[in-house]
């Protein structure tokens, strides 16, 4: 039987183009074809896999040491049986200011039309099962954002999720790095890091404090007549809170989406969380917030905390895999 | 000429009698006294100096390497001429809980009614001059939140305030530890470490976290209802704000009560603010709204943002104490 | 003209087969062709690039944010003229206990032996200018340690060599790890962590110590009679040096070679060497004293001292590749 | 019963007067007298305490929350019946670099012979049992090492003594700050932390360090024909160690001298030791290879390694004290 492989299928994006950042519309997207997909006419089921904050599809390729790679991991679990032959569909989010949080923003481009545009180009160039039973997306941290509000947006997409530490509980997950902005700003030549990051060094702890900071309020509160495209949701000298800015982060919060969002959520075959129970963003948090109301909500689930924090959580997608595996239909 | 000394002036104080943690009423107040002053029959003015969180009066005498202690720190200002001689009153508000921010509170005692127990104490026991414009009251942290407290609440009493670092703007000083607190409250044995804090070991990171809440939730949340003595401003297992409680905690913000105190503060002699402009807690954020809103209430101030953080910050006494000595009557 | 790929050359290696620790024999060597290198029939010099402790070959392509890959850096150095189009070969020196510092050893196996074994293949496989003076060996901290050593036991196959933060100066580059080490051994499941390392789990702090340890004690100190395969330089409980086993260690360290071996460096086309000088295990303090001697020794030699620390130093590829492909004949 | 008190006794030291580094020649020496002390007539034991690097004799009378100051803790093991009635005597070995180990040096001062003078003031000045049987000699960290010195110096003085953590096996305690010393040089002003500390603001962490560096190298390798007035036992520039500098060092490690004053140590009463087992400085290694070498030399003594590290160790004093009151004539 042909190995499994990994192919990188680059195409110009039409929801990309003329992107507010200048970032490129063409970009790869990276897809894990199953043992056995080369020599069958069989149709598989799909994961949409979608990378966390400085990410990019890519990234599951990178090699860390003792451990498997993406392909490595997906073999195993279709040659142990914990998972059904599959493909994997890895996006690339990646902006300039270090991730899109894959939804659309005035700011920096259409990220979750780009979704939605890879969907209908993987169900054209490869055979999958193109109903969304079999269509499935997860994620991590602000992939596991961009999973759980795209399933929010578009159940007939995706009829299945799993949230893996999620962004959820803005407050929360943003309140300290919001907290340290004025410091952060009063630091760094602010806009040559976000004129050109690439050149910007060293990518110290500010630097990187900085371009998170910029890529959420880009993603969440873009402004097309403020000089830097976006509003910073606290003043930058005081850190008080600008209630107008905050209410647009929170209109994107999953808890606070919830009861907006719980037909949606309610039509899934599958919903999936889980969170280290020691995460340094405080996200197991909001996941106990969202888990109680979902129960409230009488919305099947699963929620797992695990023992851990907010990093080195990939073993994780054993869990998430082979569940949404078998939670398709047989 | 006589030298300066130390006196510990102990006495029981009747509101700490009964207080409901059974902390002891009788108590410690630690007084300098100037070079002169045993043999003369002259008055002189008083600054009331409040310890830090965890700290007391008698910390002040606390030796630290290449540093004077507060005697020989006032000993040097009064002898260079920065500083008239004066005596300064160093008050014990500590508590089973680390301390009472100087306040008056049903979980944990009467703490401001005992500062004003012992002005007049000092007043009938030293010779003072009596007015408030040769009354300061001065501290750091926990002890500016009190000072400032003190001044907002008894204009006719203090009739100038020496705030260093002071607790304000309650969502970012306290916003960091109520984010954890979960995380605390699972990881600690809650009921032991507040049952009996002497006898707890070890003095961990989460103990200092569990004292802190604790510490704070009893002054500015008491309920005698609850088995604590107080309520948690958040939800112990997922985080989210109890918006009744934290109103309470928000009415002794000095932020929200200037509107409605603004009429005490204009009537001090002398209103001095700092703040290191990398405070760990984020104070320097609250400091800049509180400076502002002071000038726009047409409020004399003096607000000095220095060089540092949250520690090591005792050098800042020759700057308050010289500027407190200047602002009394010539 | 075509462009640059990079090629995955797996092959069985003679020198690995029945290696001590039974890891792979067969292994990918990543190898960049330059653009133009499908087109032509030209020969193309080579750098044998070696990765860091726990990295491989496959290491340089990992992604990471706001910066370029191997692949990408190397066609803008060839783009822009610093440097002349050149094969880029990145063996994987990898073993069950993170790496081998790419020497021989009892415990792990022949790993220099490889790296000539690939230098052979290489060779016959592609079409490289074959000579001593168009075969440079370069890496980053473990794998500058390798280069070095090759260049120092090699000077007939390596004519040039870049040596990134290489470990030298022994006692300071490895001498808090083996202060730690009683503490770490008596800390974590030892048998456990070195029988299946890629099974253990967390990776911990003291996994990752443990393991690093391990790996030298491997390379440097082997030992076919101890339990381990190795014996370790400092007494387990006491942490007390072993004399006989620390010579053992210094025998390897490439300032203590350094008088054996100056006709092999002298010998040299060209040498380069540079390290960050806030460097964490202190390899800029080895640096200098290997400036020194290798000026009292009359070799030259060039060695640079960036502003910086141990990590993020990818840029100083840029440095040395132009000069290595600047000192190879015109 | 009359309660305890503590005295202040300052004198004028002849060992002190005229020292190199301009120190004060007059000190207060602190002393703990017990309950009953003022109404009895009864001679008493003492134990000499000897406080850690950048500690005095009054440090001991610090506030901490949540604990007692020696004086408290000293009459609660006495009421307890833990310890006989016992006087505490507090020297000050404080120096202009931040200690002076207690130990005779041309750099700093003769600090030892001070100690030996308060002995005899103290038997003059107050009613003490002044034979070596009632007279131990105790301390923490740098005052470990202090009293253990004096034990091995002056054991006709000393009978008994308990050693807290400290220094010894100086490879390990001071390899750490040793390494980092080069860097620490590099990035502060030497000249004017030296010659004047207490000036030198902020006290940041490189000025800990080099204190600490230069304290060390004042006491252990003084030179009079050197600017600084000592000998760095490594080259400031590249970290090498100077071994004749570093033997000098080394004749004052305990574990070094242990053979030559085995006479001394085996004419104790009581020989007391203990450690955290995760001391910071790795000092429970040394400790560990010292109860070894006693064992092996036959030489009684008491080692105990409790679970810690080398702060917040105030507790011990407990165990200690009871022990050497023990171990005292009935």
């Amino acid at each position: 039987m042909a190995a499994s492989r990994m192919v990188a299928d680059e195409f110009e994006s039409k929801a990309l183009t003329g992107n507010p950042l200048g970032d490129p519309a063409a970009r790869n997207t990276w897809i894990y074809l199953p043992p056995g997909y080369d020599d069958s006419t069989e149709r598989y089921p799909v994961i949409y896999l979608l990378a966390g904050f400085t990410g990019t599809g890519r990234t599951f390729l990178n090699q860390h040491p003792w451990e498997e790679d993406i392909q490595q991991r997906m073999d195993r679990l279709i040659e142990t049986g914990q998972c059904r032959p599959m493909l994997l569909v890895m996006p690339d989010g990646f902006t300039r200011y270090g991730g899109s949080q894959y939804i659309d923003s005035d700011a920096t481009g259409r990220y979750q039309q780009y979704l939605l545009e890879i969907v209908h180009r993987v169900d054209a160039g490869f055979r999958t099962r193109a109903g969304r039973a079999f269509r499935a997306i997860a994620g991590k941290s602000s992939g596991g954002f961009g999973a759980m509000t795209a399933a929010m947006d578009h159940p007939e997409v995706f009829g299945l999720v799993a949230d893996h530490s999620g962004d959820k509980g803005f407050d929360k997950v943003y309140g300290e790095d919001l907290r340290r902005l004025p410091d952060v700003l009063a630091g760094i030549d602010v806009a040559a890091a976000l004129a050109d990051p690439y050149a910007f060094a060293p990518k110290s702890e500010p630097f990187m404090q900085l371009m998170g900071a910029a890529a959420m309020a880009a993603a969440y509160s873009p402004n097309r007549t403020s000089p830097l495209g976006f509003d910073w949701p606290v003043d930058p000298y005081t850190g008080e809170v600008r209630r107008r800015v905050w209410r647009r982060w929170l209109a994107h919060d999953p808890i606070h989406r919830l009861a907006d969002r719980a037909e949606s959520l309610r039509s899934l075959r599958f919903l999936y969380m889980d969170c280290g129970n020691r995460d340094e963003y405080s996200i197991h948090l909001g996941c106990r917030i969202m888990d109680r109301e979902l129960t409230q909500l009488g919305i099947r689930h699963r929620y797992e905390e695990f023992n851990g924090g907010h990093r080195d959580t990939r073993h994780r997608y054993d869990v998430s895999f082979a569940a949404l595996s078998a939670a398709m239909p047989g």
